[in-house]
């Protein structure tokens, strides 16, 4: 069990879905966070940035996006289910568009490769957790 | 014309919606972010704490939802409408929350009475950005 | 009186400088968020954008402080005298830091223009706020 | 080699002082903005939140102060030596803060027993990153 995990079972109002997946979404964001805050950064400074300003844009994008999901999933003691579930759909766009974005500088930037495969990571478990029981309704509401 | 307003009208892209209207939901997100951080800390130091728990709970998300808004309202440049629409969402209900909590102190606790008056304006400026024509295509696929 | 100045001066413990003063640092944050925002995202759009790489990660690592800087000052319940000194050097720094690379395109790119007066005003209102007697202590300290 | 450090090696202007340790105290920080921020929100779900005020402001304190760290720190591309230094220094003070006062709680609330040895971990990796020759001459000119 890591931290995040052991964190979130002492929540005395309990965690209202899976502690191991969410743990593991915080965990994602966080990771997410650090690697599009470098490889924006890293874009900026590579002699081919006139290539690289899409994919700074939306690293930048990604990285605060992942900052505020790892922050409102981690408190679980005031949960809106709406408010999360808006925020984990935005959170897995925002990974997919980094990703695909990063794949077409991986040949040539490491960042880009590194960065697509922690985007990818945390597009998972973010995707995964709105896949969580708890969702069902929101699920419902919108036919899909 | 505000500076926000001014800003956003320099972006080479343009903006894919009313300037005015964004610039407007920005510096609500602004207001907000300001107002739920202070209220949330004033709740902490009250001496009736005990019923402010959820107050401050509800504060301190609605602060971060609102930093996040405001940021990625800001960067017209690389604008994921899907993204967007979703914080926008996620905005208006963390707002609409506060706004109901604090309304519940707001006749013994200053900061309280406050902060719902800038709460309801920010949850309406980003209300009033999800009627944009812009999000009609997301507004169709939700079925609304 | 502004909303940040009559919200701070609802907090119970008080607040350990001057109230104005205080609202004026955090609301030129604030706008210095927003304007450093717009500016690298702006910067990344440009045709020029390999002379506005500098300029973009200056602002953006601007940004990041002066929202920190503004939550912090925000919440006087909790003040660590120290630990607000020193985001208030870090971020009258940064301010100076994305000013003087702004003024170097200030002729040319409207958005530098206005955020070169933003992060002026901002370093402006926390460097006057280091001049408060709440921190001559750490001045002498400091053989300033 | 974690993903952090690996990332950092990719920037191509190079890192300004040890990769490794600059890693660890990104890492250190990312775990700390978890750790504070689940420990805010158990503090203010507890029986006895009367006696937690502090400690969850410290916590909301030091999760802040530890996430623009570890954004400023991924930045090596544009390093500002001065803003970087006053940061650390911040974040050593606000996790020395929030670690102490979980002390005091740490025998009967899991969360802060967990969340003071994080905090010394971010502390301890910060300040380590702070003796770096790197800042020497930021040292001499404190006299220390």
């Amino acid at each position: 069990m890591t931290d995040t995990e052991e964190m979130l079972e002492t929540v005395p109002t309990g965690v209202p879905l899976s502690a191991a997946d969410l743990a593991a979404a915080i965990d994602a964001c966080l990771r997410c966070l650090q690697t599009c805050t470098t490889c924006a950064n890293a874009d900026l400074a590579e002699d081919d940035i006139a290539e690289m300003g899409v994919c700074a844009r939306l690293c930048i994008n990604c990285a605060d996006v992942c900052d505020v999901t790892a922050r409102l999933l981690s408190r679980p003691a005031q949960w809106d289910e709406f408010v999360v579930h808006r925020l984990l759909e935005a959170c897995v766009r925002s990974c997919q568009n980094s990703a695909e974005e990063c794949a077409r500088h991986a040949h040539h930037h490491r960042h880009c490769a590194i960065c697509e495969k922690v985007c990818r990571a945390c597009a998972k478990a973010c995707g995964d957790l709105l896949e969580d029981e708890a969702f069902e309704q929101l699920r419902k509401l919108a036919g899909a």
